[in-house]
């Protein structure tokens, strides 16, 4: 093929396989289609269909590789996660001046004030509950699970993340607790279900909290769980404990010292919480692709940049756990349970929509296989909360227990 | 009394009262000798023994507080922990602008150089060693305990201690780790019997690398553990870990980069390692008077700033717990053991220096228990390290067997 490439091609194909080495680059013959994906061939390559492809992925190649992935321009040969790893690794310190102009623009037109909150929102979270469905567990948990052992289901892994969540925050019946970015409502039904706790959950999807009443009212629990169609910004009352998971991302690094004052409203100098977010090793922008395409106004922090949000209330950081690996093996369970459906979806949703959303999973369990994002559970208590346990032996070892109790539970959701 | 005060005294008196209120303070008789304490009187109360002392108290509180005390010009009447609590909360916003020029000053002529660490390690450090063994267990570790259950006594719960850090850093025979700041030899001894890893441990204590040979000897572990005596920076050659327990406060936050270079020259990608520090809940100065009398050039950060350390080497924060509770325990022992000394302290060393350990310590719980000192343990990891523990539960839970384990260690130490 290559003989019948013209000197711009060669340019320019040299150019890209340059930055994407050791990861192979090849052009299709003009006008043909790109090759179907074989599985496991000798050298991960990627087929580009043409010399604009080719030109995007030198200015931009972030958005060109995932804009020209989703439609069909550039195929992936081989194993996409492996192929994509490789990627993160050879390209993690490169970023092109108009890759850097993008990311400005973004961050710029995607400020996660009230009104930006809820158009970055509306864009991720307000696709059709029936989509999510298909390839997330019953209960619906958009969130890392916590897989006690590496052959749990991530129905059961999920019940486990929710149950570690409870632990940590060591809940006692009739305590009042408030969720922030609270998506189906899983996290606060099981509070109250297996920890008799009050639960104000607030979320500004209207999808999801118009699913998650409805789940409530299903299980009885609506005189414990009120869902609330609002921002965090907006949460009044006074609470014992705190909790966030996967909302942290959402909130833009602008807006930590505002969250930091809501939550201390919130539990005041008495009271604890828990945040659990992806984060970073150091502090760098997050995918200017993801960012246009999938979650606009995301932002992973480094942990010291999500301490931001603590250390002006003069809150304790007690505890925290980084479960990266078991954010690659959720997503590795989702993008299975995606795959089957895909024909599906993409009936439904497109062939653009269908392949970006592949794209976007793999591309998420690369990063957490090779450390580019992290899963932080960050445990926290202000200067006057009583109660603290000692060690973390409270943190719950019987599994056999557990999963039951997980069993009927996922059997209750279903 | 009151009445035969002047003016001045009467002034300088109020004002200080305002100063520590809700603490009592009194002015002794001129001339005459402050009251022995007594215990527990109905409002805790400080006596103060002239109208010098107070204005000093009003110039610089903290540094005049605690040479009063050593110098026996002020006295503590009833329990001197929960009075020192009371003073930490209410003045905790307060620094004078007395105070916040000798504390630059310190920070000056106190600064952690090669030559200047040398110097500050050796004021604490290098006291007879006879002095701490006064006071500290059998293994003379100098370091937050940790109490497996409030009823483990010191020893035990600094063999705990011990296997706790072990356990983090998951160690393996034949591994070879770095330990920074050594103090007696303890954790590098029990890393070797223990673990069956090999141990170059750095200290620039002269007093405390003798006896730490010593004890090598002793043990027959002279093959395995290599005491020397050498600042952290000059640290070289390869290691699977890194740990360093109670050194952080005293590199100085100008030097983070430089120790995290250091660790990242240690254990390159594929290591991992453990700093065990007293930090804060937000960055502010160590006690002034702490740095002037006992610990020269120590700084204790904020868990956001020691991150420092870890970010530019791209290593992932694996764990962070929080021992605050612990370390006052362990003080409080230590404290019983230190005042059943006292007299022989005091003999041996003059009443000024016990009369100044005394608070120290007593100061220093007081800090931990009301939140203005923390203790973190953080465990990272660099990105290519392999084998990171998938969950918690491979920190032992079998408590009974490690005890029987820890007893037969203690006999062997003691």
């Amino acid at each position: 093929m290559t003989s019948s490439m013209s000197w711009t091609d060669r340019y320019l194909l040299s150019a890209v396989r340059r930055i994407a080495n050791p990861v192979g680059v090849r052009l299709a013959v003009p006008c043909k289609s790109v090759p179907a994906p074989r599985q496991s061939p000798e050298v991960p390559t990627i087929w580009v269909d043409n010399r604009h492809t080719l030109a995007s992925l030198l200015l931009n190649p972030e958005v060109s590789f995932g804009d020209a992935y989703s439609e069909g321009r550039l195929e992936i040969e081989g194993d996409m996660v492996p192929l994509l790893e490789t990627l993160f690794e050879s390209t993690a310190q490169t970023l092109s001046w108009k890759s850097k102009l993008v990311s400005a623009w973004l961050w710029w037109i995607q400020l996660n004030s009230l009104k930006g909150s809820h158009k970055n929102i509306h864009h991720h979270y307000d696709l059709p509950t029936d989509f999510y469905k298909l390839w997330l567990d019953p209960q619906m948990l958009y969130t890392c699970a916590y897989f006690p052992d590496r052959t749990a289901t991530l129905e059961e892994a999920q019940c486990a993340k929710l149950d570690l969540v409870c632990q940590k925050l060591w809940l006692r019946p009739g305590e009042i607790v408030a969720e922030a970015g609270s998506g189906w409502g899983a996290m606060s039904l099981y509070m109250a279900k297996h920890y008799g706790v009050r639960v104000k959950a607030f979320n500004i999807s209207h999808e999801q909290i118009v699913f998650a009443r409805t789940r409530a009212k299903e299980q009885g629990l609506t005189a414990l769980v009120e869902f609330i169609e609002d921002d965090y910004r907006n949460i009044r009352g006074r609470f014992d404990a705190f909790v966030s998971l996967g909302m942290v991302e959402h909130v833009g690094a602008e807006h930590y010292g505002q969250l930091g004052r809501v939550i201390h409203r919130a539990i005041g100098d008495s009271g604890r919480g828990l945040l659990h977010f992806i984060g970073r090793n150091y502090p760098r922008p997050f995918s200017v692709w993801i960012r246009k395409r999938v979650f606009p106004g995301a932002y992973a922090p480094a942990l010291r940049e999500a301490l931001q949000i603590l250390e002006p209330s003069d809150f304790s950081v007690l505890d925290v756990e980084n479960l990266r690996s078991h954010y690659a093996r959720t997503l590795e369970c989702w993008l299975q349970r995606f795959e089957r459906s895909y024909e599906n979806v993409a009936r439904r949703f497109g062939s653009d929509f269908a392949r970006r959303w592949r794209l976007y999973l793999a591309g998420s369990i690369a990063a957490f296989n090779v450390g580019a994002l992290q899963l932080f559970q960050v445990v926290f208590a202000g200067r006057e909360c009583r109660g603290i346990p000692w060690t973390r032996t409270y943190l719950g070892n019987d599994t056999a227990a557990r999963r039951q109790q997980d069993q009927s539970w996922i059997r209750a959701m279903s």
